[in-house]
Formats: C-alpha cells, sequence, structure tokens
C-alpha cells in the first residue's frame, strides 16, 4: 500500500478537494506510476456532480492520464521503471469473453472496470488521474511514444480514441467526405486525427468563432449550424457524421447531412432520448449508431498514430488549485481546447 | 395508347372502385405486361387512403405485379411475348447518378419514378398493378424463373425485396443470428429467405398465434414480444434485428437485443419519430438503420434466390371485387400472409 496526494469530489454541490488516497500494493502485473499530467473531461465533471447519477463520494475523477512508470511488479515485462506512458477510461476487463478477444474491452461482456467510480472484480474502489500516482495492471498501460509530449498526449487516452475508433471503424480515409459536429475538447482532436488519415473533413459548429482554428488544426471546410440554409446545402454530402455534443440535436436535420450508406455516430450520452423520423434513415440506406471510446490495442495504435503525424491536444495547462475554477469554464465552453491538470502541482 | 381495367381509389375514404385506365403507346423500350396477379401490400392501402398525405386521386394502388410479356417495343431485346415478368415499386429513375450506376436505383439523387401516385420524368400519372395490363420500360421489368408460380411470386417484388436486400447488406447468412421483429406480409417472407441464407432464425412478434407457421417456414426460435422476460433472456444475441413493423417500438429495448456491432433495421415508417436512448446505442457499438426495399440487379437476385430454394409468400387470392374487404382485413392483421389479386377479375 502507498499513499498519493489526490483532487476528489466529496458530494454533488461541494468544490473538489485536496486528499489524500491509497494506492494498492504492487501485484506481480502492476505498475506504480507517477503521473505527470490529468485531461479534465466532461466526465469527470458528470460523475463529480453526480449527473450521471450513481457516484460514490469521495471519488477522484480523471482518465486521461500521462506519466512514468516509478516502480513495477515482480512479473512485468512489457514497462520498465522511467518508460512514458498512458491510462486511459478503464483499467480491467475480463479477458475471457469475445469482446474481450477480440480486442474491444470496452464492451466486456462481465463488464469493464472504470478508471474511477468502479469497483475492480476484487472489490476495491477505483480512484483517478487527479493523483500523484496510480497503480495499473499492465495489460492495461498504454505506452506514449516518444513524438508527443505528455501534457498533450493526456487528454488523447480518452478524447483521442474516442474520435479515432469510430474513423477507423466507419473506413475514413482518402476520398471519404467526415463531418464533425462539435469543436470543443473532444471534436478539435478528431479533425486533426480524421485529416491525417486522409478524409476531407468538415467542423459543423453552432458559430463561426473557432472557424480559423478548425482550419489551422486540419478542417477543409467549416460551417455554423446556426445558419441553417448551410446546412440545407450540405444535405446528402457526408459518409460519416461523429456527433460529440451531448445534446438533444434535431437529428432528422443531421441525418439528412448523410450520403448514401453513410453512418452519424453519436460518441456521448444526451440527457433525454434522441428523436429519430424513420423516413431520414430509409432514405439513402443510413444508419445511425453508437461508439464508446476505444479497446487496448487500438489504443495504443491512436497513439502511436498520433506520434507519427505529431498530433496532440491542444490545451491549457493549470495548477490542481484551479480545477474547480476550470469546470465552471468547461461547462461554459471556456477552454481552447482541453484542460491539463498539472500533477506536480497537487 | 390502350385500355386496361383497373381497381382505383378515388377519395381517402371511399372504397376502391372498377373503372377504366390508359396505358401509354409502347415505346421503343416499352414491355406491355398482361398483369396476372397483383399483391396488396401495406403502402396501397396507406397511399389509397391518404394516410401518408400526397395521395392523387384517382389512383390504381399495387407494386407487387407478376404476369407475361403481351408486347415489346422496336428496341426491346431482354423480354419477349410469353416471358414471365415482375414489376417492383419503381417503375424509372435517372440512371445517371451514383445510387443508379451503383445498382441502387431506389435511392436515385433525381428522384426513383415510383409504380403509383408518381409522376414519370415525362409528366405522366403513374398507376399500379390493380389492372389488367401496364406498360414499363424494359430495365425495370425482372423476369421471374419457372420454379415460382406467378401468384406466390408477386409479393416477393415489394415484400421479398424489402427484407432481401438488409439481409445480404448486412451480411445474414450461416453463423449470423437474425431476428424479424412482425410475423406478417413482410416478416414471413424474411423468415424463409433468412432461413436459406443460412442464417440463425429468430421471430419476435407480439403473441405466440404463430409460432407452428413461424416454426414452419424456418424459424429457429420464436418468441412472444409480450413476455417481456422472454426479451430480457434476449439481451445481446442478435447480429441483424429486421423491424417490419410500423408503429413505434420502444426501441431502446430492442437495441439491447443486438450483439456488439449488431444493427436494426428500420423497415416501415412509423406516423411518429422513433425515440432512442443513445446509451443503447454506445454500449456494443449498435447499428440502427433503414432501408428501402432493393435496386433492380438486387430484385433479380432476390427472384433468382427465391426460385432456387422454392421461396414465394404465403397467400391468400382473392377476385378483384374483394379488394376493399380484404384492406380491412389486412389492417386487423387477419391475413396469412398477403393478399394477392387475381387479375382475371378485373
Amino acid at each position: 500500500m502507498s499513499t498519493a496526494t489526490a483532487y476528489a469530489a466529496t458530494a454533488p454541490d461541494a468544490p473538489l478537494e485536496k486528499t489524500t488516497i491509497e494506492r494498492r500494493e504492487l501485484g506481480p502485473n502492476d505498475i506504480l506510476i507517477d503521473v505527470k499530467f490529468a485531461g479534465i473531461c466532461h466526465s469527470d465533471i458528470h460523475t463529480a456532480r453526480n449527473e450521471w447519477g450513481g457516484t460514490t463520494y469521495p471519488v477522484v475523477p480523471g482518465h486521461e492520464i500521462a506519466g512514468i512508470v516509478a516502480e513495477v511488479g515482480s512479473d512485468v515485462t512489457s514497462r520498465k521503471v522511467g518508460d512514458r506512458v498512458g491510462v486511459g477510461c478503464f483499467v480491467d476487463s475480463c479477458g475471457k469473453c469475445e469482446a474481450c478477444l477480440d480486442g474491444d474491452e470496452q464492451y466486456c461482456s462481465k463488464g469493464v472496470v472504470q478508471t474511477y467510480n468502479s469497483k475492480t472484480y476484487e472489490g476495491e474502489f477505483t480512484n483517478g488521474g487527479y493523483s500523484t500516482q496510480i497503480v495499473v495492471t499492465e495489460n492495461f498501460v498504454l505506452g506514449i511514444p516518444e513524438g508527443i509530449e505528455l501534457d498533450v498526449a493526456a487528454p488523447l487516452l480518452c478524447a483521442g480514441i474516442t474520435l479515432y475508433s469510430p474513423l477507423k471503424h466507419w473506413n475514413a480515409g482518402p476520398g471519404t467526405k467526415v463531418a464533425i459536429v462539435g469543436m470543443g475538447g473532444l471534436g478539435h482532436v478528431g479533425v486533426k486525427i480524421a485529416h491525417a488519415m486522409g478524409a476531407h473533413v468538415t467542423v459543423l459548429s453552432q458559430t463561426l468563432s473557432k472557424e480559423e482554428d478548425g482550419k489551422r488544426l486540419g478542417a477543409d471546410e467549416y460551417y455554423a449550424t446556426k445558419d441553417t440554409s448551410a446546412l440545407k446545402d450540405l444535405r446528402g454530402k457526408f459518409d460519416l457524421i461523429l456527433n460529440t455534443v451531448s445534446v438533444n440535436l434535431p437529428m432528422g436535420d443531421y441525418l439528412g447531412l448523410l450520403a448514401r450508406n453513410g453512418t452519424l455516430v453519436e460518441l456521448g450520452v444526451p440527457e433525454k432520448p434522441l428523436e429519430l423520423p424513420a423516413f431520414n434513415l430509409l432514405a439513402n440506406r443510413r444508419s445511425f449508431a453508437g461508439s464508446m471510446v476505444g479497446g487496448i490495442a487500438q489504443t495504443q495504435e491512436m497513439l502511436d498514430f498520433c506520434a507519427e503525424h505529431h498530433i496532440g491536444a491542444e490545451i491549457e495547462t493549470i495548477p490542481a488549485e484551479k480545477i474547480n475554477e476550470a469546470y465552471d469554464r468547461a461547462v461554459n465552453s471556456d477552454v481552447r481546447y482541453r484542460f491539463v491538470i498539472d500533477a506536480s502541482t497537487f
């Protein structure tokens, strides 16, 4: 057992507070990581504030973790002390079900162990990356290649894979037209990755306020969704639309933007069920799909891809004492484009 | 120009009446068909009663047409007098757009010319198969192989291809688990085709009243959806679900029946938008899709497949004067499983 300094949520309406938590003793396959940077994901905020229900307090959020290996268990062969590593949204899975065997651990039929606010199969409550150290079993520790700095790599562990996985699954690449709905923490990374994959990339954002950034990051086109005439002109244009906006958009209109055999992928979970006019699916044989992060092997592939293409998140680094302020700003979309906590300030 | 005896709807609330219509003079690529049998599709009823709006009266419904070639235009090479032929839901398309070039004429970007209640590109109003004769351009006339009787072939032209196309598109076959929701005109043909493709077939019907038929036609399993515990046991089981029921089902529950990467295909258009809880899509990377009949080449492939596997619709043949009674019975699901009008009685 070891102790770590951390920031924990203690109640839905209380600010996160500095605290001390215990990390488990290293098992033979465990890795102790000195956390260097932890991204702030919207899921952290939803959980800290119990907006999805099911939060157990106190909880330490954080599943966009980048750090350095501090110590390894006796049987660990994949990593050594000093390695640059990352941890994403989950830290264990059954390893035996069809999903796990296919490398889709996120859909593990036993239920994946999430990085925080979850229970390990041994019954231990999980605390995340807003912390000086974390212990994770080696199969769920990713390698961060030399080509990416740890601070801009951190958000890739959730935001990056959340976009990379559907882009790969639905074959984005040269000759495909991809639209990214929302130019935020998820969307901006999606623009970079889709562009690097060779797709024609269009951003659909509420306004044009981030157009310059969007084009700099790789967007070929940029439209304001408030301008409904622009949307009319885009009908039937896209092979793949990734919706990063967790609100109840008029889905019929967005489905209408898909070409024949196109797919609109929902990456978030809006509060209310989405309303879909069936006709917009039947016309052009369209699909409406969901996707949830990505498996471990694919996450490693994404990190390697990002290193090769010099892709990191656009970040604003903050000290730990600004976490609560950052939460409020993130809710108001007042960040370009991801907050990352400097773990040396815990 | 020639005349044909037909049954037409003259107003939303009026019974269909016997009438005489004109068929156009044969152009060089036209085929004059002596209609032998016409299936009654639910779309006919919706159109006759203007339940979707947009009906122009008087209109002759019918897009499940089987007959014999009576005369061919000067340039027709694909068919000859005496050939057994069929006509489905559409009778022309632009032939130049990407959809047409890919054999997906039903998604023609210029807009397909439907068999009835539509306008040809020349501006002629189309009347369907409840008629002694019909004139159709040769590229939209299908061949009905010797292996299927014309009466049981007629419903394949809409119901058959509506099920065959998504089964092919989403790769139903040996090793896949397919569920058919609804055991009616569409569903019963789906059971036969999916079984012949080698898929494991499950019927999800409101009650078990048609279980014996379902199993005889090829279903491996049969469940009543009124029994919610049965549905719970089926969670995560299916690779492909084809929903033939045009009502607002609790889609979250049905999506929950899909395995990882599974797809639920909507084949009808319920009155109200469908409500989808996004989480049920994200979990297991599920898709919710739509599909609308199938292209001409695929419709021919379907007819050949059905002949090879001795598949026809289960029908109740009626004389023309019973069309109105059949409409009421079809609305009450009182038919096993498709009404077919004997065109010799017009």
